[in-house]
């Protein structure tokens, strides 16, 4: 009966334009009562984007059911994975529906409502992780818009090349420069407190250091002056 | 007479209500007749934001107003202080307007749909500076999303506060974790160009490689493997 309500809005939606098409057409075509409508749907609008609230209440469990062993800013792109699945799991209705949003406003601005929503879930998920660290909301806040914004950057591009081509590879391209700008970065006010300072060391050198100045500095970063394994 | 109309039609807001509250009882307040209103205004929404387009156009005109030599990031951060000075030109009606919006469902939506439109401002600015950048269309779209969403948390700390307290301070601050997180930095597909080779050598390495072969890397690196200079 929904995929019914869905199939016939869209069929009409795309014949017709979707103002010229009423909830009354929709449901003569899917041939139901208005009621039966208005059970699965709380506006015409809300029949354009029929899985969001599904895809959303996933997210918010998936989220939820994370432990603090997770790392935030990889959960939270693990998280946009399953809005992404939402739209390849079914290519041709979901390039209907960019289409169509692109010609009617008032689903532009629903959409944009939509897309607010997810990223106020990773936002809410990540203010808690990072609730005990400086600027855990700011971060928190600017982490949650980037990954929205990949995302939405993936996404587009596959929607524009009607689903042809590899939307997870795009998401996973786009969230490695979210990742390579915020994952493990201190903020502003915690730089010398690294989160990972028993597992990589980063060195930085101007190129024209002499070498045993470099090197020097190496064995002390590593601890390691009196056990070298050079093999010359 | 514009101003009467703003004025006439926040006293109404707050004191009936939003919703409760129609054009012609802002008309009738404000000694004008339902022309005038719509001569300013579009509909009963675009009052509760007056200044917006005025921001949005002289925000647009401030980018288009560039040069190659400024950092498009930086530029960006000057471009979104315009914005925050709107709301701190006027802290009282700013105030009144976040109360009022966080109650009405539909003004939240309108707000959401000004702030995209500043975001877009931001983003087509970047993908026009950051064209010829490998993923440059993806880091325009995040980098506009990181912006927006520090001047948002800046801005709600600063509205929430009841105006009080230097919200140009904590927009600074916010934009310094987003540069801190951006400015200059090599995107995932760029990371072997290096955007200044000739100064700096970033090493990565697992504490536990061994010795030998972060400095065979360094070497490397450095294409010095004939000319070592270390004094021992």
């Amino acid at each position: 009966m929904r995929d019914a309500l869905v199939a016939a809005a869209f069929h009409l939606f795309l014949e017709r334009g979707y103002e010229q098409t009423t909830v009354d057409d929709i449901v003569a075509l899917a041939g139901v009562g208005r009621r039966s409508f208005f059970r699965y749907f709380p506006s015409k609008e809300d029949v354009v984007f029929p899985d969001h609230e599904r895809s959303l209440a996933e997210v918010t469990a998936f989220l939820a059911d994370s432990s603090d062993d997770h790392d935030p800013v990889l959960r939270v792109c693990d998280a946009v994975r399953i809005v992404l699945r939402m739209y390849t799991e079914n290519p041709t209705f979901s390039v209907q529906r960019y289409r169509l949003t692109k010609k009617v406003p008032g689903l532009r601005a629903y959409e944009l409502s939509v897309v607010w929503r997810y990223e106020r879930a990773f936002a809410d998920y990540l203010r808690g992780r990072l609730a005990d660290r400086p600027d855990g909301t700011l971060r928190a806040d600017v982490i949650a818009a980037a990954v929205a914004a990949a995302h939405n950057n993936a996404l587009r591009s596959w929607l524009r090349s009607d689903g042809q081509g590899e939307a997870d590879d795009a998401l996973d391209h786009a969230l490695g420069y979210v990742q390579s700008a915020f994952a493990g970065r201190p903020g502003p006010e915690d730089a010398e407190k690294p989160e990972e300072p028993e597992d990589v060391v980063v060195l930085v050198s101007r190129q024209g250091a002499p070498l045993w100045r470099v090197v020097q500095e190496i064995e002390r970063a590593l601890d390691r002056g009196g056990d070298r394994t050079r093999p010359d």
